[in-house]
């Protein structure tokens, strides 16, 4: 056997059983390794940033990491930007990409670039492998490393390490170090301070810590001591609808995130960062909190959230406290809008008829800026986002979304600008068949950059301006553009025509995407 | 006025006047400058791949740098792979990329990353702007860079030194260093040991040398000497076709190339580097010389190439010699292909009725490796190809020769694998009306993966290398893809349906794609 057999065996003994690929030359044998391990469950995208975006979202939902294999310095280019939204996520994923043969780099063949050097500013970790014997240990690490620190692993795979022979070997599973429980000194401290601060206390939330568990957990705390919760702006995962709590994001729009976090004087992060502004703006504070406002680590990113939460709870006696902020069920049979279509009312229409157990994958930017929102009334479903503001993660985010939850509707709120950036990953939805139904905020411009170039005080905009934020001349025919990669698509100018598809879209299996022209 | 309408400025008095686009909030003000300057030709892409993949298109057919317009790191990092290419061609590249102002740094919003880290790989310049009265050196410095290095050249623009005020300035065009002489003492040498070695001798060429001019001056030297005279395997742009020299590249399968240069002694570099493998194969060398063919440089890259090529030609008395190698005419009126299509046919086809003046833009990967050898005889054209082997290059450059070219028709010759990468481009070539003529070679399949699979030994596919290697399932349609996006398309099955599309194709302007079905 050789360093690629390896390589799949090490995979599998820790279970991660399935591999997000673009493979090039210099991963011809990881390719035929691949090849002799029918339970590894391969799926091609036709661009690396499908590839990424797609282990993201497979193991947001999946909770372990895919697989990615890529094809050298620049293949991995063409991925970073969703790895960069998984490392923000900290989203455990194992990125192998290949490399010329030890040997053939002093020659600096054109495909040769620094692959460390690009790989670092989005990996939580880089390993290169030296020898066919290194593979296998390699390996282990990154799967340990995904999971603990937890976030974006790369190893680099040169081409005569998996053509290498190495030893027959019996494999067990990798040990995971446990994640990092809270400091009690802390909690008890923590704990006073919310009993101080009453009202003008809130927990900033993300992670794990916005599984159901653990927010209704917080949500006790809350009603124990008056505090509010919230989660970041952006969030991995947040298991949501009626039933469990309400969970207010902290909103894209400074002033709107300003006007929230007014009235807080404690901060307490459970794996949150400070909330910032998205970005800067002139005269306007880079922070989110006012000055005078203290701010408490009860557990950082990677740290046991979910256990911090409960010793919190446990300090303040609120494990029997009733929860606050639970969110309670739309009435049913709610009106739906009727009309010439608009952002607003495709949002209402989808979380109107929102099928329990589904999983949005929210990349709709400014078009669905209330969708969240509304969805606190919903049935019970899976929020999973855009994280690191590299647009180009939606549809990729729910191809692997759909790999990891074969049972359950996939629904892709995506804006048409951000969707073009991956649009080749309708394929792998055909390809696979996989149950996602795609809505695309036909738009037609990059809406938020207007709002933005009014932020700088331009209101009139002359031909280069428009020329560079406008997309309206040719408009997008995304009907034609699914159809041409397999998918099933229909357009929908008005509220009934959008109902009418999204119903039929929800009543079978397997992709269909409507292009919502608002 | 600002920091933005000082780039502004910057870039128009030295000439760079068209901007390839794909703004983001960090750049409002920058796109708000472009604006004000109805000079500045901006052309958006729907993908920073294509941004960069057309700036280096234009700048190869322009003989000067275009600017590009990029958001942050991930933006950029979308950007890199053709920035490789770039870089591998020593493209002139003015690569503006927007960050968050200096002071918003500190909070790590979420898309703050390592700009400097990531573009380093892919640059041969990278300065971060520090004020605003520092963007007008630092644009200097990199537009002088572009062109003396030359190169791929990457200035981070802090938001805050955008929109900061600057003192208002008389600029001048910045002074360009001139490019290296070639050392006449080494031109004395080179020429002694090129009459010693006679025909074991060859010149291994790139960059400007590949010019009508000093490429016929080569070619007068290999009359003189005996030598003879290849071109790398890739390159950013050689003139030919009949009446110029008939080039020989070498080629890419490692035996043909080993074969191709088994007789040469004596190898001269003119801005080339030592031939190597694409990649390693096992039991095969990484050079593509014997061991004991010497290497001699007459020029490294950045030099002055034609001045080597004239000193050389003085030293050896060659000026007044014919020169070798120039390509005949093809004979007028030759029979076309008929019957079920290939890629040969293709080929044949495109060489055939190739109009005079025109340009292509190969990314055909396998299907076109006949292509080039069948174009010595074509009327005279510009050839400008995938240089660094990262794919998806072709749609973008394509678009960047017709914005530099608008008079001269522009012939894409685009593998179907590789084209799905930076698809997007088809919306610019609408949008722009640009005068291209996209061959999709659709053989559904990443066909050289399946050579590579073979060389490694491995002839029987089992589900997990045909999930990786090809793209049959669903099959692409290349016609209502480029539809989708405003390019008019058709499809050929047959040679003749072929010539009957490329022929209407050539005798109209504007965006036109043939999805050749082989």
């Amino acid at each position: 056997m050789n360093g690629a057999d390896r390589l799949c065996d090490t995979l599998l003994i820790n279970d991660v059983d399935v591999c997000f690929a673009n493979p090039g030359t210099s991963e011809m044998h990881f390719v035929a390794a691949l090849d002799r391990k029918p339970q590894m469950r391969c799926v091609l995208g036709l661009f690396e940033g499908v590839v990424t975006g797609a282990a993201d979202g497979y193991a947001r939902m999946a909770d372990k990491p895919a697989a990615t294999l890529l094809h050298c310095g620049p293949g991995m280019a063409n991925a970073l930007a969703n790895m960069h939204n998984a490392k923000r996520a900290r989203t455990p994923m194992i990125n192998v990409v290949g490399d010329h043969a030890t040997y053939h780099l002093q020659h600096d063949a054109p495909l040769t670039s620094d692959i460390e050097g690009l790989a670092w500013p989005m990996s939580n970790f880089v390993r290169r492998i030296g020898n066919p014997e290194d593979v296998g240990p390699a390996i282990g690490e990154a799967y340990a490393a995904s999971l603990s620190l937890p976030g974006v692993t790369t190893v680099i795979l040169p081409a005569d390490c998996a053509w290498g022979s190495v030893e027959p070997a019996t494999l067990a599973p990798t040990k995971v170090p446990a994640l990092k429980s809270a400091d009690p000194v802390r909690v008890r401290e923590i704990a006073a301070l919310l009993r101080k601060h009453g009202s003008r206390a809130a927990l900033m939330m993300t992670g794990l810590a916005l599984r159901e568990g653990p927010m209704e957990m917080a949500a006790r705390i809350c009603a124990a001591t008056g505090a509010r919760v919230f989660g970041q702006m952006s969030n991995g995962r947040i298991e949501r609808g009626a039933g469990r709590v309400a969970l207010p994001k902290v909103p894209y729009p400074i002033d709107m995130a300003l006007k929230q976090l007014e009235n807080v004087d404690l901060l307490v992060l459970v794996g949150a960062q400070v909330p910032v502004g998205f970005f800067a703006y002139p005269g306007k504070p880079g922070r989110l909190i006012h000055d005078g406002c203290a701010v408490e680590t009860l557990a950082a990113p990677g740290d046991d959230l979910p256990g911090a939460i409960a010793a919190l709870a446990d300090e303040l006696s609120a494990r029997a406290v009733a929860p606050a902020f639970i969110a309670e069920a739309a009435p049913a049979n709610g009106a739906l809008p009727t009309g010439t279509l608009d952002a607003d009312k495709v949002c209402t229409i989808v979380s109107t008829l929102l099928p329990e157990n589904s999983i949005i994958c929210d990349e709709s930017i400014s078009s669905g800026r209330m969708f969240y929102a509304q969805c606190h009334h919903a049935p019970q479903h899976d929020y999973i986002q855009l994280t690191g503001g590299a647009i180009g993660e939606g549809i990729p985010l729910a191809i692997g979304a759909a790999v990891a939850c074969p049972d359950r509707k996939v629904i892709g709120m995506q804006a048409d600008g951000s969707g073009m950036y991956t649009v080749q990953g309708l394929w792998t939805q055909a390809r696979e068949n996989l149950d996602v139904v795609t809505v695309i905020f036909a738009n037609r411009t990059y809406a938020i950059l207007h709002g933005e170039m009014r932020a700088v005080g331009v209101n009139d905009f002359g031909k280069n301006a428009t020329q560079m934020l406008n997309l309206d001349q040719p408009a997008l025919d995304w009907v034609a553009m699914a159809k041409s990669m397999g998918v099933e698509a229909g357009r929908a100018t008005t509220a009934e025509e959008f109902t009418r598809l999204f119903k039929g879209a929800l009543s079978r299996k397997g992709p269909f995407l409507i292009e919502a022209v608002i």
